[in-house]
Parts: structure tokens; sequence; C-alpha cells
């Protein structure tokens, strides 16, 4: 009954407002939620990391462990952060992004959310919500109705139709791989 | 060598993107930093807090225990968080708060932190700032070079006067107090 995910990236993709929303919609949602991104040496690279867990119990152990959900938005941070997935986790990364030796039972996606942001929606800066979208469609870790209102709750005025056509390009991404 | 700093006030404050301005600087200065908040039952209650560890040593137990620097900007918020304080603990309230039963070890900070972004600065949506200047000119906990950097590096384009602006009267308002 304990979820956690680690949203992985560079500095600029928008990774630790996602993991807000995340935490925001699972509040929404009647869940226990805790959003957290450390900085350390590892931080110095370029390579940035957001995580959430959410429960229904109250979170005693405030850390990530293993994650049973990973994103991995660019190549550094794919190879950086993407050692640890519980065995049957869900490692969702941008088509961008390589990777070898991932364990037969985890389920792998590879997926073109930098690009659906670009070319689907018109800015690369949406791609956080486009991942967004893919995960809460795929997972169903909290629902559409919060998602959508703690998007709202956190990006600026004005963007909201940008927002949601690029929460709905990452929900086409995942049915269309489901 | 470890500092623990809890941020609490109502949910449009922007006390998260203080958190994040905190870490960031943090680890511009070479130091280890974890940001965090959770969400639990009690966030539904309109009271908001952000939490912040610094630490020259790996952050090892990632969860704020007793916090050395408070920050209270609502009354409802002081309320619910600040029975947890060190014994020799930082504690800032906005003027508009009253406190009772705070022991005689703990500093407390009554300031005008509202006010001043409203009447000082001009937006009320700054208090967030005012108030990170007010505790690096306090605590020296980040250095002011970082803050400013990590200030540039999260807030929107266009506002970084307005948020210059807030810093320094936040800088003012602790050397006033001294």
């Amino acid at each position: 009954m304990r979820t956690e995910m680690r949203l992985t990236g560079s500095g600029g993709q928008g990774l630790i407002l996602a993991g807000i929303i995340f935490a925001e919609a699972a509040l929404l949602d009647g869940n226990n939620s805790l959003q957290s991104q450390s900085y350390g040496p590892e931080a110095r690279g370029g390579a940035s990391k957001a995580e959430v867990i959410i429960s229904k119990e109250e979170i005693d152990f405030p850390k990530v462990q293993v994650p049973n959900v990973l994103l991995s938005l660019t190549q550094v941070a794919c190879d950086k952060y993407s050692s640890e997935i519980a065995d049957d986790g869900i490692f969702i990364i941008d088509e961008t992004v390589n990777v070898e030796d991932v364990k037969a039972s985890v389920k792998l996606y590879r997926v073109p959310i930098l690009k659906t942001a670009v070319e689907e929606v018109g800015k690369s800066i949406v791609a956080n919500i486009v991942a967004i979208g893919f995960i809460t469609e795929l997972t169903g870790l909290v629902s559409k109705e919060n998602v959508e209102a703690a998007i709202l709750n956190r990006i600026p005025k004005g963007t909201e139709e940008l927002n949601k056509k690029a929460l709905e390009h990452g929900y086409k991404l995942a049915l269309a791989v489901k």
C-alpha cells in the first residue's frame, strides 16, 4: 500500500513540480504523500531527481528506497539513477534514452515524451506534464480528476490550456501502450 | 552540523518554493541538503509546511525531528506546528501571529513580514522572499551570494527586480533586530 516514485532528468525539466503535483493529487485522493528532493555532490553533475511516496497509511520512513515507478527523461539521469528499481517496477524512459541490463521482471516503457511536448503540444517545457499524464493513465496511482486539480493549483495563470493539452497527450501515449 | 528548518504558513504563500531555494543555496554553498513536504490529514486544514535539512555530512535520516529554525506566517500554521522546536531554536513569526508558552531558551522574533511584502515591496506574493532574506541575514545558514543565485534560478523571468527588492527588505528587517 506504499508506492515510491523517483522522477529523474535534467535540472530545468520541472520534475520537482511534477513531484509536488503527484503529491497534491494523492492528498486530494485521500492518501498520505511525501515529496522530496535531496541535493548532494551528485546533484552537481546536471542530473536532477524528485521523489514521491504515496501511501494509505501514515508515512513513517520518509525515504525512497527502491522505487516502484522510475522515470528518466535524460541519458545522464538514467545512467545515474536507474540501478535501483523494484523487481516488478515500472521504468519509463524517454525515447532518446538507452538502457541496458534491465531486469526481465521490470516493465520498461520507452516513450516519446520530449518529442510529444515539442511537436504535439508546442513547448518543450511541458514535458513534465506529458510525463504526469503518461504515468497517471498507465498506473492509476492518482486519479485523473485530482491530478488535473493539482496541476491547476500549481501552474502559472494563462497556461491552463497548454498544460491540459500536454496532460491529454500524456494520457494518449499511455493508452497506446497499455 | 545538521540544521533543520520548518517553514509554515498557508497554502498559497510559496513556502515550498522557499524551501527549494534554501536547499539549492545550501548545495551551492557546498553543503548537502534535503527539501520535503508531506501531505496528510493535517494538510487538509489550510496550513502548509515545507522542511529543509542542511548538513555538511550526508543526510542519513531525512526527516525533520525538532527544527532549529521555525517560521510561522499565519496563526493557523503557528497553532498547528509550533509545539516542536529545539531548546536553543530560532522561532520567527509574522507580527500578525500570537504565541504563548514559548520556552525561554528559544529566540523569538516577531516580524512584519507580510506587511513589508505588501507595503514596502508592493506584492503580498513575495512574503516568502522577504522571509528568506530575514532568515538568511539572521542565521547565516546559507550565503547571500548563493541564496540570490538560487532565487534567480527559480522565479519567473521578469520578476527579478521585485524579488531582489523583497530579499533586501528581508535582510533589513533582520539587521534591525540583530
